[in-house]
């Protein structure tokens, strides 16, 4: 986990909270901790205003970083790819070949804002991928609204999809 | 407003309560309030498990019911157009032509739960204004949730799209 310059360690969701205020503001809504059809769960997900599928991976520890093998995975299921770290990280190593710098982009947030630092390159989705991955995010947070409107214990099993 | 068998009042809000739940059941996942291109406002409105656009019209007056004379514009917009109205409710009217019941679903709810009474026809949308209804669907289920993770007041007047 890193620390900001105040010593105040920055998590995961803190720095989510940072990228969805910046996403707010430049239309791109997107929801956390969204399961992928490939047993992956993507930190962030949504759709900006062009309806492209966007994916963001956080990163927190450089153990983390440096040791996930599969999150090239990740960009089977979107339009754009980005990694997220927190203020004070060294993100020195996403500027390497292996974390593919011409595809992916780099948002640095603390808890109350996010900076994107390198944009991330559109490689289009199949049609008929993007239009399966709209149905399961716009399922999915209905499924969560519909949760927190009516918090049923006999509907908590249910499931979108 | 209609009363149930012990006279109380059913209002709109628990009705929707009670068709959600039925839906959730049923996986079909809405949500309330969804303002259509057409400057109405679905009542309810979401997507099964096979990806058609399900829109709900919810009435708790016969005056609303019958003098409703827009109505129609909805079914632009879904592929499967139900009525829901409350336990108690005279819902002859919805037996006549005027309501197009080869064309439209009947659900009969309280605030803890729903019955299909007549099940809706599939008149399927364009499939590029299926793609569109979906994605905004998406886009607004998921600002909603990231208003209520993150209530900044400064976020509260993006709206998706």
């Amino acid at each position: 986990m890193a620390s900001n310059a105040f010593g105040i360690q920055i998590d995961s969701a803190s720095v989510a909270r940072g990228v969805s205020r910046l996403f707010l503001r430049n239309q791109i809504m997107v929801q956390p901790e969204v399961s992928l059809r490939n047993n992956r769960r993507a930190d962030l997900m949504g759709i900006n205003a062009k309806g492209e599928i966007i994916i963001v991976e956080i990163k927190v520890s450089r153990a983390d970083l440096l040791g996930d093998q599969k999150w090239p995975e990740y960009l089977d299921y979107c339009d754009r790819f980005f990694w997220a770290v927190p203020a004070g990280f060294d993100f020195s190593p996403i500027d390497g070949e292996a974390f593919l710098p011409d595809r992916t982009g780099l948002i640095v947030a603390d808890a109350y804002d996010a900076e994107i630092i390198r944009s991330a390159s559109l490689v289009p989705l199949a049609a008929a991928r993007r239009k399966v991955e709209m149905q399961r995010l716009a399922r999915l947070a209905m499924r969560r609204l519909m949760g927190i409107a009516d918090p049923d214990p006999s509907l908590a099993g249910i499931i979108a999809e």
